[in-house]
């Protein structure tokens, strides 16, 4: 590992601008931005991917990969990613910083505490919660429903006992009512962290956080219960992005880590808009499939803050097309021709898709031991009469080595392409909430149409009274297929899309449309992950990711 | 405010062994240790004080000017402090860094978040508790009796609405049970933390927690739900020592914040054993006044490590000793010496308690703007016919310049005496729980006699069956009364204790005897201090402490 003073030195940033966490991580604060503010932007370049499938597709690992590659071939390039949740490392999915040669270092301590941003957004979180509980028990000025209240409380755990409980019990301990834990990644407060152009709209958008109805039914804000200044004071450090690197060297900035069903999925952006100072080329990834990752990249983040990406990358894998053409999990290491060109609908639709954004697109196709030469072949072969480039990487195995042409294409379709002129988000403010949810649904699902619950239709009426029509949509969707089904996979038509619920993020700015049971909460599994971990005497990890 | 690498390079640290968080804050790693491992040890200090009022007696204040003071005339000094925990500053209390010239900084950031460590804690705290809870879920091969799990949850808020909840509820969401929060500084990890010696002391202690009985009423352990090592990984970091500054540059180390109640209320034994080889004079301090801080200090962390001090520093205030002599709170600024000579009855069975365990004292003065000249001599007069010399303190308006006198003699004190040898601890491990309590009571306290309330008891024999008799007793009292009774100020006697309950923190290695009412949740005011905190653009906070 190279010290973290000289992985900034690299992107021309001092020592004395850099804050130190350990020898290792660093924040890069308000010096590095004033001193980097007038340099030109880099090309932003959106690593997205088709539907997830058990085998997992390896879009984290490409997209530090393709980062150590574009520097490999002599390009000046940081990875903007998101920052793992301690949830998942201690239940079900163990770390979150790549694997083989495209891994994030120091790995234990990005997975672990970090440089604390989701513990003080936890505790932004949590001192919320609490003035608001507190609120009520001193009186209750503002009148709050308390069966009215919509902000839960969150822990950086998997912890399903948490879900659903009842707070309260006991003598003067508050109001008895019913409440429930979220993990913090989907937290409000992340999201709008990960939106906030700087502490004065960081301040404005906790601000408009909606709490709860009073008993008027009319909202009550964080900002009602003079919680923004507190709030602000714990996030003063969590606004500032973290710089780490690859096991190549290559800088990386960490920073942010929202849910991608509830919340849009993208790691921070002022991360993003650092990151485009310091590199030429700055590699980012959205969250699950590009019918909702990118999705949200596009219509979300772009649109709030005029980013645009000048390329992107749909990474794809041979097993996924399998398991997508019909191969069961326990077959998928099997040689099956027939089942990757079944399969490749499911990559054909994200294709056309992305298309739709006039963002230029290369496939790359995540290489396993156990592709053969003929699946690959396939792949290629059908990305091309679908008019698209597809490159093997080979991140895992040869690192930045294994991504160079996948690297040098990228950089050129990204510098051939007027990306900004060419870019367009999918739908327009003006549309109604339901005009959006439909062209979501009919133009990146390929569903026949939306129908919406009495809940929903409630909650409907209940955002235009609010003034929230303008905001895009935010889908809360299973990850696994283009429809609300987790078992429709490939390319499927014909279904309608049930929307249960839609609730308000007015601080993040968005419209959630649930059409499904959403787990805010993870449990852990039967073997937790935390029972694989090991610790020596000198404080060294193992089994962590 | 200098550099923190500046900060340890007076303590003859090298700049590549600091692992720096940001510019003024660092962790003291295992390099430092080994580097100074064969050093000599100096003196420690022990600052406690008479019975706290509402009028705040200046404890923390008077050991950062002490280390000032000691700095300024020409000793080497370091002091050792517990970090605030993140609750109270949101809360009742404010920060918790001193104040005026006696002051550490930066104050913010060891208000807020510091260096995470009781975040860390938090989440050591939160793993254990979703593996048990997980575990239940799972199939409960321990047979762990849902009903009888002593392992709450904790959070670093003060949030009342938590003390007591119901989980668990709705489908699929694991087992209904009674549970609750407590404040992360009440979490028995929080005292792990603070007494273990190193990573493999800290191991074993994590793994003797107690987190529930099985069916047969056998006790379950972290150790039983493979919780431990997780915990250590989270806790890697947390265990060693930070380095911060007294606003007039000196060093300190804050390290850990158990609560003076339920826990033995002082910083980490790492950070004693650290500063006292970095300096010649080590200041510290004890939770709440002498019969509980001091007590535990010497009774717990004492016998636990086979550390001593040298030299014990009472705080008093001429305004405390006028409330313990019958003054309102309201009339505290008014002259009284009348009252000043009724409530140092207060000051005298403090002076005699430190007496007991042969440790050489000094009575320090804190001086208040309102104290009158006649008060103060009456106090110094009092402590010398007590044979205590007591010296005026005015750390608050004067920093170390104000406690050269006091320093001046608080290090002759330490030198001339031999402490090692004089030390003694109250009762031998050899007494029986109940004899411990007794002579607690009867010794420190003067009350009449114990009485055991039936719960208490049957605790009793359940900790023998434990074989836990030989831990030390950690008694859980109001700190407003030698008595269990707050309301008892002065010197009072022939009052019995009134046992509720004991319980066994196995990890810490200590009894905890229930006096009263124990509130490990603490709630908000109806002004809490989070409301009175503003941030400008630049992330400098301001209304905090």
């Amino acid at each position: 590992m190279k010290r973290i003073v000289d992985v900034a030195a690299q992107l021309g940033i001092p020592q004395e601008d850099v804050e130190q966490y350990g020898k290792y991580k660093a924040k890069l604060g308000q010096d590095v931005w004033n001193r980097v503010a007038d340099r030109p932007n880099g090309k932003l370049i959106l690593v997205t991917a088709m539907n997830p499938t058990p085998a997992g597709e390896g879009k984290t690992l490409t997209t530090i990969g393709l980062t150590q590659g574009l520097n490999r071939v002599g390009h000046k390039a940081v990875a903007a990613l998101r920052e793992p949740s301690l949830g998942p490392c201690m239940g079900m999915k163990g770390g979150a910083t790549g694997s083989g040669k495209a891994q994030l270092v120091p790995a234990e301590d990005i997975n672990l505490h970090f440089t604390g941003d989701i513990h003080a957004v936890s505790s932004a979180h949590s001192v919320l919660a609490a003035l608001l509980d507190n609120h009520i028990h001193q009186g209750n000025a503002l009148r709050i429903h308390p069966s009215r209240i919509i902000w839960k409380r969150a822990v950086d755990m998997n912890d399903r006992a948490l879900r659903s409980i009842v707070v309260g019990l006991g003598d003067g301990n508050g109001v008895v009512r019913e409440d429930g834990f979220m993990i913090t990644t989907a937290s409000e407060v992340m999201a709008v962290l990960c939106l906030a152009e700087d502490m004065d709209d960081l301040r404005s958008r906790l601000g408009r956080i909606v709490v709860a109805f009073n008993e008027e039914d009319e909202p009550v804000t964080a900002a009602d219960l003079n919680a923004v200044e507190a709030m602000c004071a714990l996030l003063k450090d969590a606004i500032h992005p973290n710089l780490v690197q690859t096991g190549e060297g290559d800088p990386v900035l960490v920073h942010g880590g929202p849910f991608a069903n509830i919340a849009h999925g993208c790691s921070s952006v002022r991360a993003t808009r650092l990151a485009l100072k310091l590199a030429d080329y700055v590699v980012t990834e959205a969250g699950f499939g590009a019918d909702l990752g990118a999705e949200k990249f596009m219509d979300i983040k772009c649109r709030q803050t005029g980013l645009f990406p000048s390329a992107a990358v749909l990474v794809v894998t041979v097993k996924a097309m399998k398991y997508n053409g019909g191969v069961s999990k326990q077959e998928l290491a099997s040689e099956n021709v027939a089942a990757v060109r079944a399969g490749f609908v499911n990559v054909q639709r994200h294709i056309e898709n992305i298309k739709q954004f006039g963002v230029p697109l290369v496939v790359a196709v995540n290489r396993f031991a156990t592709d053969s030469p003929a699946e690959l072949d396939a792949v290629i072969e059908l990305c091309t009469q679908s008019g698209v480039r597809a490159i093997l990487s080979e991140a895992w195995e040869n690192g930045g080595e294994g991504c160079r042409a996948l690297a040098q294409y990228v950089a050129e379709l990204a510098d051939s392409s007027d990306a900004e002129s060419q870019f367009q988000l999918l739908y327009p403010d003006e549309y109604s909430i339901e005009e959006k949810i439909e062209d979501v649904v009919t133009r990146i699902y390929r569903g026949a149409g939306v129908h919406y619950q009495p809940a929903a239709k409630r909650a409907l009426r209940k955002l235009e009274q609010l003034g929230a029509s303008r905001l895009p949509v935010c889908m809360a969707k299973t990850p696994y297929s283009f429809s609300d089904r987790a078992g429709l996979l490939g390319a499927p038509e014909a279904f309608t899309v049930e929307v249960k619920d839609v609730r308000l993020s007015a601080g993040a700015g968005f419209v959630v449309v649930h059409t499904g049971q959403v787990l805010t909460m993870p449990g852990m599994p039967a073997r937790p992950a935390a029972e694989r971990i090991h610790v020596d005497a000198n404080g060294s990890i193992s089994g962590l990711s």
